[in-house]
């Protein structure tokens, strides 16, 4: 993480704990243990808070105070907690943040369960804005919310049933439209949108962060598909390979099914049709050897790399109305970071 | 059910119709057909529409038109889909309106996110509220359901942690405390609440409903357990003894507990200590005649009809305002179908 600055990373930190702090808040008092401490536990293991972090930057690079979007903020991380929980029973993942995955630990129904729990709690964390931010505002948000939850389950949707359907004939634009679905609404997209709307009290024009938002989340998802193959386990935290024995669709995979001769091709299509419980580490590493000779980890990087050049032009378009400050610059700073992390 | 007259049918048939349509055009339009298909399964194959229906009727009893509630009795039906689809996967149950659950059909994966999908289509179809009701209105259902949703996951947390640490010392009133939680906040008091919040426009004092929503749906509750052992698969749609398979700490278990003698209340514990994979069917049904020859269906008949009793006191105090009218008659009729019905 050479090209970080700690100060970055000090921000980041502080904008995240400023998040989990009030998410928990929404998860105490009144809960059966049996729902709160599952949903209380991934996070208690941390995780980056670049969601919350995004969201309460935006907010204040346009003028607002981050309080006023800390209901927002809570609610963005529960959400993204909630959707760590489906995934991982979903994609029966073994590790989350460095532990055993919710499911592992609890069983899947207190599990799915959990991850209802952190859905509903965070959408009641949005009921606060009605006092933050007045009715109007408070309903504006909400919008949002719900447009981006729409996008989310239905992003989902597509990746599992690509896998369920065995489907080896995508491109790498089937893929950026999945990941716009599945990753930029929620991950770049609402934070951006909702932090400018409390920020701005609603005055700006929320059109220019669709393009930054694309280009933001876009860089990350790709970004996170290849830590998933070449990350280390244990700063990455989950486990490696993970993405190639769930067969997820990704740039890597669709460049080497393109890229692959007929013979490689086929091994991977073979690969592809396996039960995922039958695909051992011992292939998965082979189709690893496979991306690597046919350079399919360095195209998506370096795809990665372009999107992010893309999002930095973008940035300055979106922001344009936002003067000079801290927060605008920690956000500029996140353009690189998505791409440079090993985390 | 020669005890419910062919009218009462009708008129549910009628509410839960309407009802059924309105979810379904929130679920068409701009979603993947891997969302969509598993996530309209459940609604096309029928089901009752008690709690659309319930609220529907209440907003008519109140002087209210049946169109200002359709958003939120349609939310109704959507989330209370949501909650089947994941109580099917959590519960691993083989069937849901006499047909594979969702799970079964499509995988856990799919099923799960068609649940979560159904959940965020759901709290979509109340953002129409804004139109229907102006913001203020809109805004006191929307809090109705949030807080609804967070009791419903924390009964559920509550009665999967239960049967996970293997209680056997719970009495009629931890069942009791249960269901208010678990059942009736989504099946019966939201309803009443929306209904009459919608039809009196915010005037009526809700204090009442508490009382009657509480006994009709814990009616309802303790019927679906008792369907849940003595019901023709054919006709109730589940499989029979599931509950009893999963070990579900029903009034009827609560009391065999209870009342059996030493040596069959070993028998007993020692069955809720299998795992559920392990509960053969000879083995559940020995429990289920233990149950008879205790009399612990009896009991649990007995204790419904009870609470449908004071359900029908309860009602005209909730009632009082509503002059006589088809809906108000109605909803008088539900209180004596929850606890005659055999679907």
């Amino acid at each position: 993480m050479s090209a970080i600055d700690t100060e970055f990373v000090d921000e980041l930190a502080s904008y995240a704990g400023l998040a989990r702090r009030a998410a928990a808040a929404y998860l105490s008092g009144d809960l059966s243990p049996y729902l709160e401490v599952p949903a209380t536990e991934y996070l208690d293991r941390g995780g980056k808070g670049l969601r919350p972090a995004l969201c309460l930057a935006t907010c204040s690079a346009f003028g607002g105070d981050v309080e006023k979007a800390l209901p927002s903020a809570a609610a963005i991380e529960l959400l993204h907690t909630a959707f760590l929980v489906h995934d991982d029973v979903e994609d029966d993942s073994d590790l989350r943040r460095g532990e055993p995955t919710l499911h592992r630990k609890y069983g899947p129904a207190l599990a799915i369960n959990a991850g209802d729990g952190l859905a509903v709690v965070a959408l009641g964390a949005l009921r606060d804005n009605e006092r933050a931010l007045g009715r109007r505002l408070a309903a504006r948000v909400w919008s949002e919310f719900d447009f981006m939850a729409r996008q989310t389950v239905d992003g989902q949707a597509r990746e599992l049933g690509w896998r369920r359907d065995g489907r080896t004939d995508l491109t790498p634009d089937d893929y950026l439209d999945l990941i716009m679905k599945k990753t930029c609404w929620y991950t770049t997209l609402l934070p951006l949108r909702v932090g400018a709307l409390v920020g701005s009290r609603g005055a700006l024009d929320l059109e220019p962060m669709l393009r930054f938002g694309f280009y933001l989340g876009a860089a990350f998802q790709i970004r996170d598909d290849v830590l998933n193959l070449t990350g280390s386990e244990a700063v990455y935290g989950k486990e490696t390979l993970g993405d190639l024995r769930e067969g997820k669709r990704t740039l890597m995979l669709i460049h080497l099914l393109a890229a692959a001769s007929p013979s490689d091709r086929r091994q991977v299509v073979g690969y592809l049709a396996l039960d995922p419980s039958q695909r051992s580490s011992e292939v998965a590493e082979h189709i690893m050897t496979l991306m690597d000779d046919h350079g399919s980890v360095a195209f998506a990087d370096e795809f990665a790399r372009g999107i992010a050049r893309a999002a930095g032009v973008a940035f300055e378009e979106a922001f344009a109305a936002a003067p000079d400050s801290p927060a605008r610059r920690f956000i500029r700073e996140l353009v690189t970071y998505m791409v440079e992390r090993d985390r």
